[in-house]
């Protein structure tokens, strides 16, 4: 027996019903501190991963676990639509970011609590959030119909935040199971609340250590002020080379292969940017562009390098008066298409090692994984389908914008699967994703759920796009 | 009955003897983690104070604590010498260093161990060693007399390492109780093992933490790179114009009052410098001085500005992609005769506040203490004193020398108490002071003894001086 497609209304009121529990589940899913970049938090990794591949084996899918040397990524399967229906491959991550500086949380990174209709945790967004209303969407459309009216390939990582190192190898060792006609990403958001967009490209990213030393051990400030040339001293000179005064990244060659974008290629993308609302919910200024470029094409269609952190000598409570032996600090770059990750990488470690002062040493350590920017198709079915669930849910049309950040395994999961690929989600920019405070509303819990699994409805029935 | 003179073999017996108890005494001092600066260690400070008082109380010391807001100073006295003795003013601090980074420790900080002759303990020298062995020769000879042959004032402070606020205005509310024939401030050292030296002045110090904010709370580097104006890129920037292509300090009028040593001042003092036995020692080039200025000339008789501690973003294990709120800094100055630390900090924080691109802010919060640099007579009866007790005990002439460091107090302690002032010690350049694995050795323990008990011999018939 055929049951009759669930309606946007049916959908909404399977949540008010379901409510209580989905929050139950969804701050479950939140308490595992999933911090896969440090080692330390391993076991939280594993049991987090563990819960997720148990729910997912709950719902019928048949579910493998895929090691790699740090977080393990699941890859989950439903092919009981059938040959004649198309295969969707979904994508979500479990691992979440460090919670330093743990002192600016109002309640703790992981033990969720509601404020004024937002869960606030580290993940909260990024991704659990966006992860947990697709499995709720899942698996009403599968207790609905008694499996997916379309054929489901699901991936769900463990190592997003340090780099996809893993998933990398993984995606080219399993080529052939992850062929599919579509693909979603489900980790990035809007510009403004209530205001749906489909995103259409990121950026690429490749990070790095940045060590340097100057001595032995460290040293006492006054009796060597002035002989030892401090590697605080060394460390700001060299990232302060890196912009000029116009505000571009100094290193010799880095714009080479950037493509400027035609304007046909602008037209598809929607640059709206508002300074004074930017200003209101960041209290910052838009001030960090390259000269003549304006706020979204700095963010969406421009590289830039940053200092994601700077550490040296003592910076605790009080005063030390140390020239430290060492100092050191984290950097990213953000690249745009046809820039090569590991070319820049190595522009940037010449540079670096040409431009430190003759006695003090530099080492320069490339973290693992990063990846590519990407632009798609805006055009596809994919996209289409997309647009008009969220148009749908929303009840407004659907913009199209970029990424300024990186999933970097976006790129290569496209090539691998053949499939079209848009980003989505429900993110928005003063989430404080990656920060103290990350909080998600409730409403947008509900709206991805009613979204995806809107979505999966109207792609079941596609022949009409 | 009087007591013949103790003489340098009474003295070296009189330590073999001891040496299990005075290693024992002196772990004891070394174990309490007087971290003043901290204030979470106020129990331990309090706790190595009350040690202190009740050491020197029961020598007959007459012991009054001084209470500061922080760490109190202790003042003792001995006047059983008479009117027609000398009064020697001593100091000492029994306030240490902060231990970070602790992993980079042999063997923990608080526990004192012996290797190769050398005890490993933050505050192993500076200044629990310096003040021990003072501690013991004044024991030794009161212990020999009856009391002290001369008459005897003796701070012991608990600041000094956090800038000596408490202290500063101690000295003036008991500038009487401080009137002194010579002071002698026990807090540095020798530039070589076994060459002896005196030190006639040392450098002033400023200190204050540096803090830009760019936005209300973290961001995500994908989102806001290229947009917004990273803390940690203004604080490089900033950081590096602080000094100029020649290496001098890029502050204006930061020179306007240093003023040139005459020949016939340089003729005082040893700068006898060796390239390669710095090198040797911290594997490190000296390379850091303004250009035109050989090493010694820049640690004694030039000021500098030097990066103590730098912090922003996410400096820990794994990678973060955060553009953090705030980024900060703890600078210090180094003063030279003559410049006066507060109108120095003025000019700082002005240059500071003038330089930071519009849309960050900035704030610069002057560390409390800190002093000016001095230098004293390079004839007085202490100096030739001094140089006489450390000839006998180290068979070698002894040198004259200048402090790269600073002892805030020094300059306004010789003026208060208007005695003929000297710096002396027996650290060494290579003693990881204010660094993991400070060291001090047990040969050392023994010729400060040794020197201090001999020079108070000394100064006790000093008219043929």
């Amino acid at each position: 027996m055929i049951k009759s497609a669930l309606s946007l209304s049916d959908l909404k009121q399977k949540f008010l019903n379901d409510k209580p529990q989905i929050l139950q589940d969804f701050f479950t899913f939140l308490r595992f501190e999933s911090i896969a970049t440090d080692p330390n938090y391993k076991p939280q990794v594993v049991a987090c991963k563990t819960w997720l591949a148990e729910n997912l084996s709950r719902l019928g899918l048949h579910v493998e676990t895929w090691e790699t040397s740090n977080a393990p990524t699941l890859f989950a399967t439903d092919t009981r639509a059938g040959e004649g229906k198309p295969t969707l491959l979904l994508y979500n991550h479990y691992d979440v970011q460090p919670v330093d500086p743990l002192s600016l949380w109002t309640s703790p990174p992981f033990d969720p609590q509601i404020r004024n209709g937002e869960i606030y945790a580290r993940g909260a967004v990024d991704n659990k959030g966006q992860c947990f209303y697709t499995l709720y969407a899942l698996k009403t459309l599968i207790e609905h119909y008694g499996h997916l009216p379309v054929n489901l390939k699901y991936i769900i990582e463990g190592e997003e935040e340090s780099g996809s190192s893993g998933l990398f190898k993984l995606i080219y060792q399993n080529k052939e199971k992850l062929k599919a006609d579509h693909l979603l990403i489900i980790d990035s958001g809007f510009e403004k609340k209530d205001q749906p967009a489909i995103t259409l490209g990121a950026r690429g990213i490749m990070s790095f250590t940045l060590t340097l030393t100057g001595s032995k051990f460290d040293l006492h400030s006054g009796t060597h002020g002035g002989i030892a040339y401090n590697p605080n001293r060394a460390l700001v000179e060299l990232l302060a080379s890196l912009r000029d005064e116009k505000g571009r990244v100094n290193i010799p060659h880095f714009y080479d292969d950037v493509i400027e974008v035609s304007e046909s290629e602008r037209g598809e993308i929607d640059f709206e940017f508002s300074e004074s609302e930017y200003n209101e919910m960041f209290q910052m200024k838009p001030i960090g562009m390259e000269k003549g470029r304006n706020p979204l094409e700095a963010a969406w269609l421009r590289p830039t390098i940053e200092i994601n952190g700077i550490s040296g000598g003592y910076a605790g409570t009080g005063f030390k008066t140390v020239i430290p032996a060492k100092a050191s600090a984290k950097l990213s770059c953000r690249l745009v298409p046809n820039q090569d990750p590991q070319k820049i990488g190595n522009l940037i470690c010449n540079a670096l090692k040409n431009r430190v002062p003759q006695g003090i040493s530099v080492e320069v350590d490339t973290h693992p994984g990063g990846g590519p920017g990407f632009r798609t198709n805006p055009h596809s079915k994919i996209a289409k389908i997309m647009s008009q669930a969220y148009m749908d849910v929303f009840q407004k049309p659907c913009k199209k914008i970029l990424l300024g950040g990186s999933i970097p395994i976006s790129a290569d999961l496209m090539k691998i699967s053949g499939a079209e690929m848009i980003l989505v989600g429900l993110g928005l920019p003063d989430d404080q994703i990656h920060a103290p405070n990350e909080h998600f509303g409730i409403d947008r819990l509900e709206k991805g759920f009613l979204s995806i699994a809107h979505m999966i409805e109207l792609l079941a029935k596609a022949e009409k796009y």
